[in-house]
């Protein structure tokens, strides 16, 4: 389940040169990084609501909603998601209060 | 590489029941939800304001913190990140306006 | 000139009880406190993605629609903006180190 | 009361030239205007959690947070309180959806 993330970077990869009126995602790059930022914000914010709420369907949806505009801001500034999560695996094996301390 | 989501997951939990002196998972999870959230949201507003830098070794940092505290928000709150990646597979095969439409 | 903050907020108070169809802020108010913090939450992100990138002009417009929405979600949480007031008003006085310390 | 707005900003004006060691306005703009965004977005998602959990009394002190912040953030970006202002009170006397309608 977990290359779904892979799968799906894959294809906004693939998006990026359709044409902004036949792909939601081609439209999003082709506004920029501030736009695609402007909008995981949005779905960031409404993740946070249902967190709070403990609407847990909802949540799950909108963390959804957050994965994919997380990876549209990546590919809009040319982060490749292999990097952050080699990034992420790097911090493995940090206990959590050491893992603290090494981003702080 | 992908797997590292569902491992970490899987710590996050491992954690749950740490103490909150030695454990910094389990520190935010003693806190509740809506702290989690917090957190969650700091880093993503960290994550979009390097996004509109356009700094990309910052980004890569910051996407990491934002997938770790999106994990614990979704743990404080009894989401399995399978159900969210199950959610994201399910719009697969969308094409980018339909799967818009369907969000909407 | 900073009077407008009180009567814009007068202003909500009088819209709450008016027709979702003709008022954009009866329509927020009747959606509940959750709404109102999602719509403060985009501008807050908007007006951030503006600052970063040092659009004056943009950030002045977003910097408005950040106090408009604070206003709304004040009002639909039932928090009247005097009190807000006061409390800042109540901070004047303290140095910044001491008044950092005195908000920790 | 609404005064309170003019005079903190002017505080904050005035601590710019201040040392950062003694005061905690000084250290924020000494670190420019991104970073005053960032605490300004984390109060900003302190209090959509706090009208969320309908806390009115942590959402006053929240909101505070926020306008002072705000007002940090217009400091180090170089705009004026009162340009913000005067927008708002340009769109006075537009009604609700005519509003909305001018500012989309």
């Amino acid at each position: 389940m977990s290359e779904i993330l892979l799968r799906l970077s894959a294809t906004i990869e693939a998006r990026r040169s359709a044409s902004p009126e036949t792909s939601w995602t081609a439209k999003l790059l082709s506004q920029g990084p501030g736009k695609t930022a402007e909008k995981f914000g949005e779905e960031a914010i409404e993740a946070i609501i249902e967190a709070v709420r403990g609407d847990r369907e909802r949540l799950t949806a909108e963390a959804a909603d957050v994965l994919y505009h997380l990876l549209v801001m990546l590919a809009a500034c040319n982060v490749p998601l292999d990097d952050v999560l080699r990034e992420l695996a790097s911090r493995e094996g940090l206990s959590g209060i050491d893992e603290k301390a090494a981003r702080d």
